[in-house]
């Protein structure tokens, strides 16, 4: 079938669209200059609501304040609830990574409204000028207020999302935390055997670490419900009236039901990325420390044979293509090699927002880009560990009591009676003679058996803290 | 449309696959697993074909040492040479960022060849008697040598077209240099006023920067040449007959047309991953040298009224959503984007390649990943910089002209006869007093205006070095 | 003078000790097997006396619990006390980036304590059995618990200069942004010119900046009053009384005037430096913003002839050997050059915290030893960029408002009346004539001169937001 | 003893000095202006040495050329030999990091260099009209080509130090390799037990890795013989004659005796610091390369009794305050930490070279200090690693052959007879059973026994490659 086409046309001369589309010239010509991901703005559909969402906001207030008609605000209003329910995305087709500091992703949703309020009301496409993407879509508007606050208001509920997996994974740590209660072990510090605890209060430690976390993600959504709506091109209000901001935030929080409020300083928000560098950082803190119970896990579950085997993760899929009977531990692997990202991430991020020069960084869309990914990429691998891995752990109590058995430095808790150099002593002979340090003890006769099993009973030392 | 399904099973038990797919079980069982990017490996078209043309080599080994029939030899040999060609890609379904070091590939690819090989013969799908997926397709391999081997060979190719879009944005900064050789204007250190050049020396400057990076692109080839391939496990090469290793490199190079060689270690070879630390790292100097013309560009067409406004970039798109006839260095931009994600996947690639353990590093998949991306995204960033920047840059040529009549600090070229002293209070009192230096040096009559003229002239400034 | 020397033993042999040293045999083993930084605690007189501080609220703790005599317990209080005024620091003598996690700098103190204690009471170096650096200064504890405890006590304690050093530096810029409060001049939105503003919301926008980032600072110095100390090895408090958990924090308290808490899980407050990346990541945030601020300095300060030109910083110093008169930006300059230090340091830092393992993360001397070095490098500069720069900035007036009567942009407030597209047009007039947009308005009878000097009045463009 | 002064003056005003001082006003005020680390450049002998070769080429170049007189020249080169000799590098006492691209360091140099200088002929120190720092030190330099051309040399020699640390390194690898070659084990892929291998085989690999690190140091120093000497300002070689540069190149070769050449393009080479990146990058390699040995290092002696205990760290030190008999791998502990450190050294060297701009890279620097820096910590922990930890390690061989006999995966040498699916359902039986595979085989009589302990020698397994 053959592709029909209408002519628009920029400051920079015309351009052919096809005429179905509802994006126009300046989003066209965007998709030809940026190739670079081979993706577009669709990855991203909270992104796309966002954007809808803030929007309306302006056109409300534009309303209120008698610059849009009954007529203009009612179709835009409709266009923006119909992309806010998920429809169009396949019309924003600009690349997420761009030059231009967001424009093109602005002027993809004004041009997306435009054309379909025109539409709602029975007009063809392009009649800009009845329904204008910039004099209409984007009134009191620049691209450098827009596009931050939808950036804010998509991490704002991205994070929301976040904490709900790592509350799942949490609860998944929590499950195995009271199923391994009993199971006593050896704890291990710098990889060499130190004393006793559960493998119960090992899980737990696990979700106590997420559960710190989800309160840290809590104060980076506080930090967001800071916007620089209003502030237009460089933070002066530029092409605003006097009532506006102070309207279109209002009107923002009713759109959104979250209790946005505007920046002290318009000019310093409009060009501070600060917040995104915090997220970042918090993000990467949340990937840093699944990294590190990723590689317990496998440490914990490695052999079988040849290693401490003191888990079994559950299998997954066969492990090699050449050894037979191979299973390994490729979810903790794949969630590590997610964090790796998150960290990588974190790096790129820190380049743009430094990069910024003056009244605006430039580097937005980048950073945009990298946190909704590390976002997403956390979210997926925190309930593939939870459900593909976490919940089907078993432990293997006999490996982990005899370790116990055989350690060494179980004397510790003698040192109070010993004092730490009669005990290092009757270690080093332990070492030495390669018997267990209980056997030396009776040998030597420090105390009687029954002293002893007291003294070195390992329930005792797993819960000396709580007495 | 009813899906049928065929059965298979593993060690693990059975399960349902689509009745056409040419993937098998383990396959399934790895895209259930890791849904992390939400895309697969036929985003790397090269990379499926270097992994085919690594099974096309081991068959034709296998072959030669009798360990394959002619029948199943010539099966296996088209299903390659197919998958070589383009075709069956679509089954490569499994995420790129996945747990197994790359095993989940491996099947996948081992799964297709063998089904399709099967179809070939008229068999049906599944009967992995007649040829198996690790049997006959993985014989004498294990994913431990055939993944980074392919991952070489694929980075070996890609390097190969990043050297290509190098040249063509070399021969753009080529092109200028020439176009803009008596152009004179300032140049500047630490942004601050220096001493005079041509605007054709700084674009030169950023063709021999390019020059020089094509230069060590290349010695990372030659480090890629070396591979692991008969290593099969653990570099050890068990399961492979005596003739096996020679053998199968050898018969990479006919394949490949490139001239591999075994490593020297083979043990070493399969655990380390230096060689990708030391591509991302040439990678991001790469990047980090072209962030820098950029932010030059960006720079030299600031303005175009309150800027340094010396050069203009082509206007690619309008720039602002609000302020009218504003253009901005869209495509500079998009390139620093780039380079900064390429920045920070190196530092992904770091702690990937430092958390390998013993015997083998798990993370390599989203190392090949990391790597794949940033080259894919230099290619297309350094097409579009050529195509949609450098090539339609204009000069201001009185700008420039006039930066140089103004400027205080061309008394340096008068230090060897007046000392850098007097030629310091000279530039005081042209400062203080807002005057032209040369100005004041005739005031002082220091030299004629004749002397002062030769002395002082531009041309002579720029071309001293070479004289 | 010839050495002389005393005997010192542990379970791995004697050696031999400077006779005066307060330091015994760990210390030494220690400063002899790490040789890395040349350097020594001492470097850290905050980190010496945190520790020392922890020391004295164990031994009041023990004391409390009947566990050291009086004597005992008011020798070793008087040499934590002189240590915390700073005395013996000299004896730190172990490297800070140490293996072992923190063992050899504990048990430096410890040693140093005992050896102190001692000579109070008269009794000769190296008599353990009268106070023991194991037995008695480290009575309850475990490097696990004391190390990490110290370093948050040091933290709390090093941000809360830093915030000072912040308000000295928001207060540099707050005083400038009233200087300059009726400097029109242009912003600029991606190095384009864009709309007009002042030079004072400029400085403001520094102020508020910084300001931001002293409430992030406060809220990490929150975070950091969770310690850990009762812990002991692994967090399961062997070696400690039932009632000393509670006890020591209280006297924490005490000792340090802040109010410390426990934390909730001490397994996990064990193992766990979340934290640290956290607090690395806000410093990474200060630093990323402070070097934005320095890169706008040095291009706003940009020429003298050829460049923005818009202030000038104090000259500071020659700034070129060859170039006369020539001054550079030298104090940004450095500036920047710390926060690239901080920036790294992040890495260093998340790498470390990634790499613990199991019940301990052996890399927090190093953690420690780059947050401490971030702090203080970014408290110093922060201070020579308010005195060597900031406070001496001048403005050029003149160069500010000429570049906004030049300016096409500020067609941008016409858009409400005339349209984005009119506005474009007249924009695109102006860039192609050369001429100022003010004058094609004029001439094309749009306005009358009085309504459009009205209408591009600057100060009518700075100041809507606020209306 | 009170100080006594000299006066001197530069075009911003006049200074004390202390009489004694061989620096002067430029030097003092650099020390003023920069106080970030607390140290000076006396930190890095070798490179105030490469300043001073530098400075001596520049001398001897312009006395052949007739600029200096005999008196002059020689009482500079003499300053220079001392400085080269180690004298006086007490007077270099500029901070590292420091603004102003390295013009503090220069003037340093220059001006200690002119007083000795002036002292050698009997002068008064600041009796410049004789030697000038500027007009004689300086002659036809800038702070931009003698600074990165000292940088390389500094490099360049650091470098050589460095590959003879590796070599010591590697050396101490081979020993092990050789001790320990008939040592059977298990190998481990994902920490998964994998196939056997030897003990010889594992640290062979080590040695391997390492001395081909040491190759591509011997790249880098190759990429560093390019230098920029002649290029003064800019590139353009403003204030030097015709036949200044080559002669200065050819000196520079005679007073290092290393074979330096000119960069071909000046300009580019003076802004260019694409090879410190690069450079970097390579440092980074080797770090991480490293950081994996002694990852490995720390599992394979994790234990005693609950952990892999394949190998015995030499016992450096008691390992904990608390756990009597506690002996840690403090060795590889602080080697992983220096590799962190120079991970983050590479994070900050990017930032800093990617925000060069225009005709130089301010930040050079930092560059120098972090660059210097990194090879000083590698060098000096590797010399630990091999003297306090290789050398002593010990091999377990019972517990190594025990992982053997009781492995599953030893079932893969039985693949190319049994198939894949056979030998899985062998390694699954025996997994479920908790038996030998061995055990197993016999049990159902697939081989005799005879035939089985042929085919499962362990000896077989791991030379099979060679064969």
């Amino acid at each position: 079938m053959k592709k029909e086409f209408r002519i628009e046309k920029d400051f920079l001369g015309e351009k052919e669209i096809e005429k179905d589309a509802y994006y126009g010239i300046q989003t066209l010509r965007a998709s030809e200059n940026f190739d670079i991901t081979h993706t577009s703005l669709s990855l991203f559909p909270t992104f796309i609501k966002s954007i809808a969402k803030v929007k309306k906001a302006c056109a409300l207030t534009n309303y209120e304040l008698g610059d849009l008609t009954d007529i203009q605000k009612n179709a835009i209003i409709q266009a923006c609830n119909e992309i806010i329910d998920g429809r169009y995305h396949d019309q924003f087709i600009v690349d997420p990574i761009q030059g231009g500091a967001g424009t093109s992703t602005n002027m993809n949703a004004n041009e997306v409204i435009a054309n379909r309020a025109l539409e709602i009301l029975g007009e063809a496409r392009s009649t800009y000028e009845i329904i204008h993407p910039n004099n209409h879509i984007n009134m009191s508007q620049s691209t450098n207020d827009v596009y931050p606050t939808a950036i804010k208001i998509t991490l704002h509920e991205l994070i929301y999302k976040l904490k709900d997996s790592l509350r799942y994974l949490r609860d998944s740590f929590d499950e195995k935390a009271i199923e391994f209660k009993d199971v006593l072990k050896m704890g291990r510090t710098q990889l060499q055997d130190a004393v006793p605890m559960t493998l119960g209060q090992e899980f737990k430690t696990y979700a106590v670490m997420v559960n710190e976390d989800i309160n840290r993600l809590k104060d980076c959504q506080t930090l967001l419900k800071e916007v620089n709506l209003g502030a237009t091109a460089i933070g002066t209000g530029i092409n605003t009236k006097a009532k506006y901001q102070r309207r279109v935030i209002s009107n923002l929080r009713e759109v959104t039901g979250v209790d946005y409020i505007s920046a002290g300083d318009l000019i310093e928000a409009t060009q501070d990325t600060g917040v995104f560098v915090h997220i970042s950082g918090v993000l990467k803190r949340v990937a840093i420390k699944i990294s590190k119970v990723c590689n317990d896990l496998r440490l914990l579950s490695s052999g079988p044979r040849a290693g401490l085997n003191e888990i079994n993760l559950p299998k997954m899929q066969p492990g090699s293509s050449i050894m037979p009977g191979k299973v390994n531990p490729v979810i903790p692997e794949v969630v590590n090699q997610v964090a790796f990202e998150v960290i990588g991430a974190d790096t790129t991020i820190s380049i743009a927002c430094e990069g910024g020069q003056l009244q605006l960084n430039v580097f937005e869309p980048l950073v945009a880009y990298k946190l909704f990914t590390s976002i997403n990429i956390m979210r997926r691998s925190f309930h593939t560990l939870a459900d593909k891995c976490i919940k089907g752990i078993t432990a293997n109590e006999d490996v982990c009591m005899e370790n116990i058995l055989n350690s060494v430095t179980i004397v510790t808790c003698l040192n109070p009676i010993l004092g730490y150099e009669k005990s290092s002593a009757l270690a080093k002979e332990a070492l030495a003679t390669n018997k267990r340090i209980y056997d030396i003890i009776l040998e030597q006769e420090l105390f009687t058996k029954e002293e002893l099993d007291k003294l070195l009973h390992p329930k005792n030392m797993v819960t000396n803290y709580q007495g």
